[in-house]
């Protein structure tokens, strides 16, 4: 895997807005935010997709993300939040290391998403399909 | 908590397509999917909004994403995806129990984001708010 900022960060030869960290995760201020309190939460571990991420280290961010989330709900007033975790630059990844982000919503600032959904036709196959991968 | 369409599942009382169950978690398809193969990760514990959520319960829904994407990926053929956790109507939530999406990406479907970013201006003092609040 390729160095990123994200790994710079962890090694800590780049300074990062510190929020939180234990042995598996490190959180801390976006500096693109989308909103006011944007946080990043990322594994120690280096995987530049979810897919790629061990099982520990996704469940030790999956761990801190309500508090987390309720600790940037307190900090900025936000009442409303998206978590949002992108994989591949076609979804809108930029660094590759795996991230999560917490973006508190406002009424004029936060995630915008355009949800244009269908309709599931071939659901029981479908589901078939993908349990027989698990 | 009120009864959602996800606790009615949870329940019994209306079918899904299962994709993947253990002792904390249910994963079920979308049947207004954003693209296919687009999964819903639920906790079986009630709570509406993430910040509310057991840490066990959100380890436990962690934990399984890598596992869920790849079988995603895998059955349907996409390579990239999207993880999204919406909370509150302002934030895109239209179910009151929480929920992860798992939504593949294909050149024609999936998740639609507007990215607009600012800077981080206080960013020490904003980061020391919140981690006060942990």
């Amino acid at each position: 895997m390729a160095q990123t900022i994200f790994t710079k960060i962890l090694a800590g030869e780049i300074p990062c807005h510190r929020v939180y960290e234990d042995d598996k995760v490190l959180a801390f201020l976006d500096i693109n935010p989308l909103s006011r309190g944007h946080l990043l939460v990322i594994p120690k571990e280096p995987a530049e997709t979810l897919d790629q991420l061990s099982d520990d280290s996704a469940a030790a961010i999956g761990r801190v993300l309500p508090r987390l989330s309720r600790a940037v709900l307190a900090a900025t007033g936000a009442r409303h939040f998206n978590v949002l975790q992108n994989n591949g630059a076609p979804a809108h990844q930029a660094v590759f290391h795996v991230h999560f982000h917490i973006i508190p919503r406002f009424d004029d600032a936060g995630l915008e998403i355009e949800w244009n959904a269908g309709k599931l036709a071939d659901g029981a196959d479908l589901a078939k399909a993908i349990a027989a991968k698990l």
